[in-house]
């Protein structure tokens, strides 16, 4: 048997570096796989920040200008100013060629042809060309995160392709020949751990108790990237899994110290991991939950940051573990008291209510009073 | 001018309750809108929790049984036991009838034909059918959001498909001649603000600053529920929005108590709101953080909690804020230093590259040391 944290450490070996292309608007959320250099200034001429008039000098409180013409947002019309002239400029438009400061319009008054300036104020109000983002300039690194605020810089730039790191396809397999009489649980929430793990969950259905047909479906999924079993693994005469995995390809390990999830087996097929989960349905979602954000966040490119939200609380009674065994307990949080959902393993409601669990020490074999709560 | 409370208020009053049905694959995360009461009993047989050897009595330390039948998970012999007589049962199959407890293989031999029984154990190693769920029982409560854990529950029950409240559907359409000229980022980070709020980003494209294109545009949008638009809202000459708003629907409200972000209008046509965000980049994307969640989150059936997740941090310059504007300053989070990003409204590395925002009261003319900062 091997502990949780050497597990862990097995399954980091696997990554993965494909690059994909992705429209812009389909980037939301994806990992830059190359660092994004402008190749425009933004802006690209000077801009207006205001609706306003152009004028030439500052220092003019309460003289007249002459309005000689009107430069709107988006407008090719290039107005030339003098001494004693002004221009109308709107918010976004480019500017009359060597004009400062733009006077707001709420500090002039129009008269006839004529705009009288109450307070030029102390700003420009215009954007220089390239003042936003620079030609050549690198304004986004490789590994970040597009969100919706740097999403806007791509968009800025005219970028249509964005290169981002392609999410890892993730075969989903349920075996079991209970599951002609039983509904398949594992597949449902494995995807969604896989999904909000940065994975893309391919369901590729359910396969019996027989070698051949085990090894068909793992056939079909190799493709993917990573597959994931459930049921098969532990030491009844159907549990075929730990045959399949070592004739295909390697056993990594097989039995956790962990309670729920001790049958657990990894392996590798043609450099691809394989994990098989237990075919309890809580056993499965505790190993989904402790194995795989580690490993599809990695090879997905996302930060990963171990058990996440933590919050302490009560427990709302003494748990006994085995010792040597890393036990997983989850619970619900109500107004700071962690109450057990636990009823046994293979049970949906042990864990179906859950909106954290509690993890405890290999050494501790009495938990009781305050506990970090690893929030789901 | 109304404040942002008073706005956000406003924006109370819109709501949406279509209910749609999605496959239990696509339920992940979506809200339920009914109850979800069992139709069956799971398990829907008494089922063995352990590969070993069902017997009828509990107190044979030691005893010989006669072996006289397997049973295996999806199996559907049916074995029985007498007296002296034991059965192989396989984790997750059905047992004999009235056998009790189940003898875990590890605590057995077997010897020919006979098994012989080292240690029944205290306990009985099934599940009694209904167990885990009731036949009739409510399993999940309507507004649940489907989760890794209780999409586990849907599926034991054998639930196809999923009564899931509708996202609301947001025409984004932005305005203005300038995009002829240059990009158009509104619409993206509108976008992914909307799809992080709950709702569904349908691109509209751009409308020229005349009031027919305009117009054109937000009837075709009309099958959204919701539209938002950037652009002409301030008090140029090409500033049609309060007119096209006011011209097909009501104005509720326009210029809000806010640095960036004042010009912002929202209004109703047909019932559906309309939101009018400025056409500066960053005073755009501050107020789709500020209005957008809480409206969205809502007409989808998504919790809101706010500024979600807040974070103490020092403020690396004193800020001077204007009275009775509320201001929010953008900042990026370095060791717990907040640093003010913002360089004018209208370039987009003012915000593009902040992971937060600070908001400054209405009254607040200094704010300098600790400072809570929503992170985006």
């Amino acid at each position: 048997m091997i502990s949780v944290d050497d597990a862990t450490e097995v399954l980091n070996r696997f990554s993965l570096d494909r690059i994909t292309s992705v429209k812009l608007k389909d980037s939301f959320g994806r990992v830059l796989a190359e660092d994004i250099v402008s190749g425009i200034d933004v802006p690209s001429f000077d801009r207006s920040d205001m609706d306003g008039y152009a004028i030439r000098d500052r220092d003019l409180d309460g003289r007249r200008f002459k309005l000689v013409g009107e430069m709107h947002a988006g407008g090719d019309l290039e107005v030339t100013i003098g001494e004693g002239e002004c221009s109308w400029v709107a918010t976004g438009a480019n500017i009359p060629d060597g004009a400062n400061p733009i006077v707001p319009v709420e500090n002039t008054e129009k008269i006839g042809d004529y705009v009288i300036v109450y307070e030029p104020g102390k700003e420009s109000h215009i954007s220089e060309r390239g003042c936003d983002m620079k030609r050549g300039e690198t304004v986004l690194r490789r590994g970040c995160i597009v969100n919706d605020r740097n999403i806007g810089i791509l968009a800025a730039l005219g970028i249509r392709d964005v290169p981002v790191y392609d999410a890892p396809t993730v075969a989903i397999i349920a075996t079991g020949d209970e599951l002609a009489r039983i509904n398949d649980v594992n597949s449902m929430t494995l995807s969604a751990i896989v999904a909000q793990s940065g994975g893309s969950p391919v369901f590729m259905g359910t396969a019996t108790d027989e070698i051949s047909h085990v090894k068909q479906k793992i056939k079909e999924a190799s493709e993917c990237d990573v597959i994931i079993t459930s049921g098969g693994i532990s030491s009844g005469k159907k549990d075929l899994m730990p045959i399949v995995v070592s004739e295909l390809g390697e056993v990594l390990f097989h039995r956790v110290k962990m309670r729920p999830g001790m049958p657990m087996l990894a392996g590798v097929i043609g450099e691809k991991p394989i994990l098989c989960m237990p075919g309890n349905v809580t056993s499965c979602l505790v190993c989904g939950h402790v194995f795989l954000p580690a490993m599809l966040r990695r090879m997905a490119h996302l930060p990963f940051v171990g058990m996440g939200d933590v919050r302490r609380a009560r427990l709302s009674e003494t748990v006994v573990s085995e010792y040597g065994m890393r036990r997983y307990l989850p619970v619900k949080l109500v107004d700071g008291v962690a109450y057990p959902t636990f009823k046994g393993s293979s049970l949906i409601t042990s864990i179906g209510y859950a909106d954290g669990i509690v993890a405890i020490g290999e050494e501790e074999v009495l938990t009781e009073g305050e506990v970090d709560v690893w929030v789901l």
